[in-house]
């Protein structure tokens, strides 16, 4: 049996704590896991990914609020069932004292994931950056901080939001020093996930986007933040980015990010998207998508973790392109099209799968 | 120079006239073939395909509307631009000389589509439907008569229409016989077209589509027709198909189809998705489509007459499931999701190229 | 003090569950009264209506499921919260005790409804039909038989469905004889109540309706109910209506209502509008509603059942027609804009406070 | 027979060319005064405004692209049929020889109007402003300029636009010296009028609403100007205020006004609103409007200066609240409710025919 750590830098946030309520509730039957990528019969069965039975978390965070009291929030905004949080409190307590206060030293950060490696006895741990956007900055960012603290421990990093992490030069060097893998950026969970199908539909029908405008609005944690500019700025651009690499031209518009805190954990995206036919012939689509960040996030956050621990364990090093699939930023000259990126993944996998066979 | 002959059946309708209108067009530089999925670099280069200057027209129709007529009707619902109807009008009187009347006589449609070959001394004929859905009915529909009077006369038939074409037993029988393609059914133009590229989505993310219901409005010959409850039907089960191929399962709700003539020949599809996610959690899409069903169409047909008339001419025969990405609801055991119909219809032409290399 | 009786058809239904739940938490002083009309300042200050302490609940239901588990079952489904039917759990079993089957024979309701006020002191009994819409018949309604029975006890009637209750000629003759007043039909609770003031909007600026189309997507019992097409035909014939009589034409285009269970009790409606401006400019307007039916109707029967009684003390008889406000099919020849149906309500009730004084 | 001229500030602008336009088509019977609200009957016969046959319109503008250019490129866009601007090319024409250069010289703008005035032997003038957004500046704004030369000219002034126009408290002071009437500000043509019926529509269902996002999408002269971060921030104030006033509290949301030259001139905008009914439940409603605001605007210039003329004809003067229901941002006191807009207009009107009988 192998043992995987996952290790959260959030680890008291939204995503964090549904990603661990979420791990529990399937492992204990309680709940299918549904949103988890290699729960489908193609990846399950492909590869050798640690079994959700033999993950085991721990994590940084600034705040102190306690796991189940951050997850009894969860519950009054309609992320997470009240008889699930009920039925894995006690471990949620037990997880609790794998948390550590968050930190700007890189040799803590590195002592902090190595302290957890022993303790329980781990194969390895994957550290995955959950906490919320960073606005740019001119010295080393915090994300990039836990990625170097992560390599110095000989672990994996994974970069689930669109701050700099593993992108940094002095990270990327310490992940090659290692010979370690690492992933990234910007899990992709609502608006981009749906321009990432629907735009290679316009390129695949030769059809003219003409503008492609977005609003997204949110409230919650990750919305508070991004009401920052700063922060709004380096979300908004990891959000462009897709239809100008799927397309191969940049269409008019632009998309926005509104904090409204009534919305809640329930985000909505609205886009029109116009367009040209046949001797140029006006038409358009509009979608609004209403999508719970939180519950879309955790089952890929599993994923990244699997994946990611997987890679290690097989001995590959830099960063894991084949994962582009799940970021909307994708590290890597790599395709942008969901399906695209799905084959890609499915095809590395099948690979581990036969090397093993 | 190999000169390939296009037969629209129902000549005089939207789609058959945006079609010739819109290659004459592209033919005389007075616009881009935008829409034309054989125009794209990747298909455009691998396969020998007839030119859009080498396309000849005729067709049947029931109707004795002038082209230029039916033309200047598309100029005032929006559909085709006046000024390049002004320079095409003497073109259309030229194929005006090359339509004859519908009929129910196999023999007759052989006759006139083998007359036309002759006439004009074309290589191959492709037999396209574009008429009105009919009803179904208990003996040898109109559609399938076509396609009989096709094979007859020893031409490819290409249905894109739900009606049931080639897909009668007889019509296949004689397609063996004479050892000719076809390919169908109903161009994929819509609410279908994004049904196959969401679908897709919701079943890589592993997310739980509870119910998909859709409404379609729209105005224009074709709606007048659907609201006549059998071809209505017909049109509806077709559309439904898709969801249960991808995902495996039939959400709840179903596909509604609406006439109001003052939508004209902009439809507006409206479709609802709920699904749920990790833990439960509930979550929702919504699109709406604006489209011009002519200005989708005509392209495509383009690009089914010179890919049949390429398999043709390659002593192909019996369905072409390779052409899946065209139709709503493809003939044979083929992928529903676009982008695998996508791949498919990719490597079938670079076979080609390679065999002609 | 006056006390006042509110009688419940379809007491165990959702409507009226969630009706009860309202007031008793409302009187508790744990919600406050939002979405009741008679709560706003105009409206409560203005006339001596019962007060929220001074109701009392019974009713008839052919099912016999008890209140509680009614209850828990709405909070399974979001529509009440967990804590506030816990505080009520012990009123509502005592209004369990007021329940009576649902019977087809008129002495027999008014029998039960004379019995409640008698063995409750109460001053009058308002009896309002919620219960689900029931198909065109060729008898003696079900919903007619109740309204005979209100009547015959001497109890005011209010039907707050498009059943044909109070409006049968039998029902309005016992009425008149008896001197009772009644109001109906159907509560204007979603995309009806839109209509009544996005209608008025196009009206007044003198811009022409093309054509309004809606769709209606509906699961929990009401739905169920009406996917039977003869009781769907009479709540779209109800849902028509007021088009015509506020824009004095009727637009192309329908309302349809269709059966998704998944969607539970959040209704989902969907209306295209396009109208045509100066020189025949073609705009739309597209909206989509997603109402609780029981959260929007429960404040509605309160109110109603104030008016009524307060209408019954002043001696007033016959249709209410000063309550159209709060019905989509109001009895009549009344204004169907919501702004004239408001000024309508407010001077009838403003003139009761200048009486008094 | 009372001759009125009709002055507009933008005269070459979509607004200005448009009443033009639909003026002359009108008067020659080719096209229905839609959109007129003072062509509705309840308007018409009530007071004795002024004809459509006896209005002459002049004008300023920096620009000096010809009237007959500006009309054909308002019919590329589609809000002008084609047909109906060479009918009226002619009359263009000698419109165009009572357009002035547009002049920051107040003496220069009374000059000109009166000039207008004379050589036309028009009874009175109305100064209407349909020039773009002016950002908000230090000095005496170009608006209140033409402000301040209209009434110095004796000339009544409408604005249009959020501009400050009449509202500089040197151009107020003119007016009442002068004794001359004013209206304003920023005709209310599409989300704001949407606004103003469905706010209404919560307050008189005693609804909460919680959150109201705005999202506004327009290409066009306009939406270039207000891309200009100062012109965008005049706009969004004025569209937020009608909220508060309606409600009586505000909403968390708020307005976004992005510039996206493909739309053109048919705007879009996307609102979601979300609420709170009996006992918290949680609703959503949300609206698309696609609205060409040239064909909007048009009609509604018109009834300003027709309605303003028939006030200063009555000597009416100082700020004309009676026509709110025109505004975004009307001046004074006065309802934001359109259907209390629309009260406090028709019986003004109606006085007015009361007094002539």
């Amino acid at each position: 049996m192998v043992r995987t750590g996952v290790w959260l830098v959030g680890a008291r946030g939204s995503v964090a704590v549904t990603t661990m309520v979420g791990t529990l509730a399937a492992r204990a039957g309680l709940a299918e896991p549904v949103g988890c990528v290699t729960e489908l019969p193609g990846l399950r069965d492909a590869a050798a990914l640690p079994a959700l039975n033999d993950l085991v978390f721990g994590g940084h965070d600034t705040s102190s609020v306690p796991l189940v009291k951050k997850a009894h929030a969860l519950v009054g905004s309609g992320v997470l069932p009240a008889a699930i949080v009920e039925a894995v409190a006690d471990e949620l307590h037990r997880i609790e004292a794998c948390l550590r206060p968050g930190t700007t030293s890189i040799e803590q950060v590195a002592a902090d994931v190595a302290g957890f490696r022993e303790q329980h006895r781990l194969d390895r741990v994957v550290v995955v950056n959950v906490s919320s956007t960073e606005p740019s900055s001119d010295g080393l960012p915090a994300s990039s901080r836990y990625a170097c603290g992560a390599f110095t421990a000989g672990c994996s990093y994974v970069d689930f939001t669109p701050s700099l992490g593993a992108r940094h030069p002095e990270a990327m060097r310490l992940a090659v020093h290692h010979g370690l893998p690492y992933a990234g950026n910007d899990g992709k969970t609502g608006e981009t996930l749906l321009k990432s199908v629907l735009a290679p539909m316009f390129a695949m029908r030769n059809l003219r986007v003409r503008s492609w405008s977005g609003t997204n609005l949110l409230g919650g944690g990750d919305g508070a933040n991004l009401a920052d500019p700063g922060a709004n700025a380096v979300k908004v651009a990891s959000k462009q980015r897709v239809l100008r690499e799927i397309l191969g031209y940049e269409p008019e518009g632009g998309t926005r990010i509104d904090y409204v805190p009534d919305i809640g954990d329930l985000k909505t995206a609205w886009d029109l998207i116009t367009f040209s036919g046949f001797l140029g012939t006006r038409m358009r689509l509009e979608f609004t998508w209403h999508g719970c960040d939180s519950a879309l996030a955790a089952p890929l956050v599993i994923d990244l973790a699997r994946l990611t621990a997987a890679a290690h364990s097989r001995g590959i090093s830099g960063p894991l392109t084949q994962l582009a699939f799940f970021f909307k930023d994708p590290i890597g000259v790599v395709p942008h099209a969901l399906p695209d990126q799905w084959r890609l993944l499915c095809d590395w996998v099948s690979g581990w799968a036969r090397e093993t066979a």
